[in-house]
């Protein structure tokens, strides 16, 4: 076996396939053979000398444990559906529209301690005493009411299905296979039951070398409804409401000295999505739970190295409260942070995290037949090997700035066996991988001088992603944004409101981003109706700082602009509450060192908006409305994008205009791909310039160094290539 | 001359060309020849025997007058252009950017009673002891600002030329004319002098019959600027900005016992367009100032009277105050009420006025060589028979549904003279307008039973109007459906929310619209959080009623829900701080009463549209989003549309649409041409059936009376057919 390479990939093995598990395992080069949902891996293949990843979920690892403890099962607060009072008595069946085999309502806690029963016609709590909970019914009656207004139940809800089984299970028809319950590690016995089910599982598993927690405790919210036709009723990859039960209430305000109500989660059936701006009280509540999350979550970290094992963590699922960007990540102590990935941005946002040694990539396509949206992927119809393609151009150019460590696979391998081509394509994926990232070993590669700064209301703790999957919502900027800048080569800081308020912005910032919708985290909501936020910006690109505004930037309906940095843009939206108002007849500059790629624009259109005066250059517009501006204030300059969706020719206007907002046009000559579907990193250290090609077709491009070279390459479609500007043209 | 018609026609007659004069006064059947602004009549003209028509604009009459005392010219509020604070000092010259030959500073009134200084980053109001004005150099000096910030200071400009005259001036290039100037009549010299140059007036023009007051002493606001690429600051036809003025101001608050400020009119630069809901404070001001038009004005028509001729008013240019919907409209004692209109809701606006024996509508196109837009009327490229063709297809809908009085024209009667094919237009118009007028002298027109009401913030102050022409805010929604309703066999009512509250909504009520964007008059604003508001519609609805909300309905930021009244239609919208939340995956149902006539809709679509569940039927949907459905809700039902644009196909569906809403879809089988390019009215005291072609082709149609006959008819492009049903088709 030593001839092989065995290195940096771990491969999905499958009992009752262990020939192919081992053939794939040469085939791919790994070194690491891991178990999955549903999958167990055979003697075999656990005493084959490969490394062995056991994947555990904790919460709900012990489904008899569980049975017995359905006193101890998570919780969370839920709205009921709004009913209207026909009369001054109106009644509520608070589950009603909900999955009753994920939910059921908490019988066990006193309503009046943490529901909240309100009149949403009006906004205003109904009095406990005008309102009483009958278990046997399970209904909400609601006296003296006001006839035709509207009512809604807040109340505690049990969950009786931890969602990730759920999703698997009925997706998968699972049919009668138990369903798994997540337990509630506040409870002093699930932790205790907690440990010493850990314990016992690392004295069974000796040839376990990494446990992969997937992940620690809590998952991502995530309410179904009865109702076929629409399955969510609230899901958020980022949301912290999977974490409520009324020990962390009653702790949460002992600890604070105020009270969190279900109000504050239910937030007028709204919740807590992460695209929001955040309520202060939301960041204490998350703050709270992190910590928790970080202190039980060390002593499972401690157990597990106490056998010798290593511990990583998946980043994805049963995330919440593991916060890889807060301040208390290292804390844990986990050797490896693992994420899935179809993007870009992904890669960035495992690659950024601090306080672990070793970052894993899952490429997609998972082996499972279909896909999350429910394409077929191992299946008739499917075509994996382009899947996988299309998935590792977009990786790729995203390890090509940042390194991971390791990549991999998920799922049934034997799926595989059909699609010879999708294996040999992931065999050269895998080659590909370790030569960037041997590059990067050597030293990092050529960034442009000077910090690009994303300013959001989260900062810094959701780098790297606005909360899911970019299919998930393709219609929000920043996450188009930030798949562009994954592999542009410009060094990304994340920074919120409150940092720029404690710190200002460091001097090494050129250029702030700020792309969003009105109330939208991503844009800011109420934090531009602070005046230090204002002059902090202002001041910055007086003196000659750049930003760069997209949709909705600084967008709040206040005083006498919707863009609190309209002067500074040089451009305001109207709501129609300025209809009145004229407005500067504009003319648009066809030539500008922004757009000279780009022929024709492919953003949306934010309607309303209008340029505040002559000395606003507009450098494209659609429908008569400006979708690309720039002015020049002070000494900086600010530009504005009416919307951002990724794509290649977009991700060259986009850093066009960085490197404009910046005021470094002159970069845009050294280690750029002359072609805009080709791009490049430059390793200086390596001595080595590496170009990929981000299409389907064959693409001629050529690369300026700083010393003078050009250096000219054909790339095949998809394909990559090594050059040493030193040396002659070298194929990989 | 006696063998012509005389009658019910306005002629525009011209000094020097009396031959044609006269000879076209016999074509077209006037019986009134008048002047126009610009036009003197001759003494042939005046004692030719026809009625004689004098239009006066009091406020800008004696110019003479005015530059004596230019102390006494009409004002208003300004804010100046925002300039942001480079250090703990800034200066801003409030006049900026404004239209020097429009505005002057009112350097008379001490500027700390009445100007404001604002810092709009923070929306506070600076300390007078922090700001002064140099009356010298025109300078506001702002100590100890704040740097970054930016400020505006609210301040008095006096009115240096009367804005009709500006326009007319500069638009037809009157060179070195002199600039009219406006006198303020609250002023006791002004109503003084006012009333003393009236009567001197009556008594040197012996010969006219009617005064025609153009209009009576506020024009409508319209900020002009310096820069030509933004000609328009502000322009808005029914916005009393130019009411206020020193002496106003402290009356008001002698008599309200409250101050009105300047921020109430500049309103964070928005002013108090009439397209947005209206403050209370606002309205108040409105009704103040109406109070003292109507009672000045009463003295101006007592006089008119008093020299044996009639008084007629012009609803238009200066005719803020006047409000011919308002409560005290009656008591200036016109004989008179003259409109221009281009559309049918203006010809509906004319003919909806209480409190006036005649009506009269001047038709468009004016005899001017351009229309309001610059276009080519009576000049080369021009097409007037064309334009009179489209705009009496306009109107004509409307006047078959509710009579005005006369009709004329307006301008330069020697332009015409190279367009016989006009000319002989016209006298088919007035024609085809006498045999109307004849119709409805015998008894109104059939309308389908129960009335459509109008919800808006201003009910029926706003009746037929959105204030100004289609073609300005073409895009405002209920302008659209005002348009479509003009001509529609359905009696309208307008409701403000006040009224709802104070009078409940009457029993003869079918269908209540509410139609516009958030916080517009139309939609209704902060009126939603009403829990009044909402319990009464509520009700409505429950027990029957018919609701159509378009575009934006019941919209208010507030609570669980953006559409207040989302319950009763069956949607809502999602400002995108709901995109977590799942939306109920509908199908679209094809075949429905409303949609039977419109095989593909062309309605503007409205982002964020979700459906609240499976009792709510989508009837069509563009880019993935509901643009019109149903919902049931108790035993009434309710509809969206997503936006609406006036059309022939359109105006078929906001019929049944309405008719579907009120549960009456059998009156569609009734008085309804089977052709949606031509309608008609029946006219049961004539026993007569007026059909109209509103299109350029030929049409073939068919209609169905009550006692079972079916009456078909063939219509050359834009005619009338004149049916009787008991006797044989009749071609007029």
């Amino acid at each position: 076996m030593e001839e092989f390479t065995r290195d940096s990939f771990t491969l999905p093995g499958e009992s009752g396939y262990e020939d192919l598990t081992l053939k794939m395992a040469k085939k791919w080069g790994a070194d690491v053979i891991r178990d999955s949902d549903g999958t167990q891996l055979s003697d075999e293949i656990i005493h084959s000398g490969y490394g062995i990843y056991s994947t555990l979920c904790l919460i709900r690892s012990d489904n008899t444990w569980a049975k017995q403890n359905t006193d101890k099962l998570q919780q969370n607060f839920l709205m009921s559906v709004p009913v209207i009072a026909e009369g001054d008595q109106v009644t509520i069946s608070p589950l009603n529209g909900y999955f009753k085999e994920q939910f059921a309502i908490d019988k066990k806690t006193d309503p009046k301690e943490f529901w909240q029963v309100f009149d949403r016609t009006t906004q205003k709590e109904v009095d406990l005493s005008n309102w009483d909970f009958d278990a046997s019914t399970e209904l909400v009656t609601i006296k003296n009411a006001k006839k035709y207004h509207q009512y809604t139940v807040n109340f505690l809800a049990i969950r009786l299905w931890e969602e990730i089984s759920m999703y698997n299970h009925i997706t998968n028809q699972w049919g009668d296979k138990e369903h798994l319950m997540a337990v509630e590690p506040r409870y002093p016995e699930t932790q205790a039951h907690i440990l010493d089910w850990l314990e016992n599982w690392c004295i069974q598993h000796p040839a376990t070398t990494v446990v992969r927690f997937t992940s620690m405790f809590y998952n991502f919210a995530w309410f179904w409804s009865d109702e076929k036709n629409c399955r969510d009723i609230f899901s958020d990859w980022g949301s912290y409401d999977f974490t409520v039960n009324p020990i962390a209430l009653r702790e949460f305000e002992k600890q604070k000295g105020y009270k969190i109500t279900s109000e504050d989660f239910i937030n007028n059936g709204k919740y807590n999505q992460t695209q929001n701006a955040p309520s202060a009280k939301y960041r204490e509540w998350m703050d709270f739970i992190n910590e928790f999350v970080v202190s039980f979550g060390k002593k499972c970290v401690d157990l597990v190295h106490r056998y010798g094992k290593k511990a990583y963590v998946f980043y994805d699922d049963s995330w919440i409260g593991v916060e890889p960007y807060g301040k208390r990540f290292p804390e844990f102590g986990f050797d490896g942070l693992i994420k899935c990935v179809f993007s870009g941005f992904e890669a960035r946002l495992c690659a950024g995290a601090n306080g672990v040694k070793t970052k894993e990539l899952r490429l997609h396509p998972y082996l499972f037949p279909t896909g999350l949206s429910g394409e077929p992927t191992f299946a008739p119809g499917g075509n994996p090997k382009l899947d996988a393609q299309k998935f590792w151009q977009n990786v790729r150019r995203a390890l090509l700035r940042k390194p991971v460590d390791r990549i991999g696979l998920g799922g049934y391998l034997h799926l595989v066996e059909p699609f010879p081509d999708f294996c040999d394509y992931i065999e050269k994926v895998t080659d590909e991988f370790r030569l960037l990232k041997s590059f990067h070993q050597s030293g990092a590669p050529y960034v442009i001088p000077g910090k690009v700064a994303i300013l959001t209301a989260w900062g810094a703790l959701r780098s790297w992603t606005c909360s899911g999957h970019l299919h998930e919502h393709p219609e929000v900027d920043l996450i188009n944004v930030l798949e562009s800048l994954s592999g542009l080569p410009f060094e990304v800081e994340f920074l919120s409101f409150e940092d720029i308020k404690t710190n200002g912005i460091s001097k090494d910032i050129k250029v702030i981003i700020n792309a969003g919708i009105l109330n939208s985290a991503w844009s800011g909501g109420d934090a531009w109706k602070d005046e230090q936020i204002i002059e902090i910006l202002t001041e910055f690109v007086a003196n000659g700082g750049g930003f760069l505004g997209i949709h909705e930037p600084s967008a709040c309906d206040f005083s006498s602009q919707f863009f609190q940095l309209a002067p500074i843009l040089g451009v305001d939206k109207d709501l129609g509450t300025k209809k009145c108002l004229g407005k500067y007849q504009y003319s648009v500059q066809p030539n500008h060192f922004i757009t000279a790629e780009n022929s024709e624009l492919n953003l949306p259109v934010c309607e309303g908006i209008f340029v505040l005066g002559k000395n606003v250059n507009v450098l494209a517009e659609k429908n008569k409305t400006p979708i690309l501006t720039e002015h020049q204030f002070g000494k900086g300059r600010s530009i504005y994008l009416s919307g951002y969706r990724y794509g290649i020719e977009n991700t060259r206007l986009l850093m066009r205009a960085i490197l404009y907002a910046g005021q470094q046009e002159e970069a845009v000559r050294y280690y750029i791909c002359s072609n805009p579907m080709t791009e490049c990193a430059y390793y200086p250290a390596a001595e080595i310039i590496v170009i990929i090609n981000n299409s389907g077709d064959l693409q001629k491009t050529s690369v300026q160094t700083m010393d003078g070279k050009t250096i000219q390459a054909v790339l095949e479609p998809y394909d990559i290539e090594i050059i040493s500007p030193f040396i002659q043209n070298t194929k990989s």
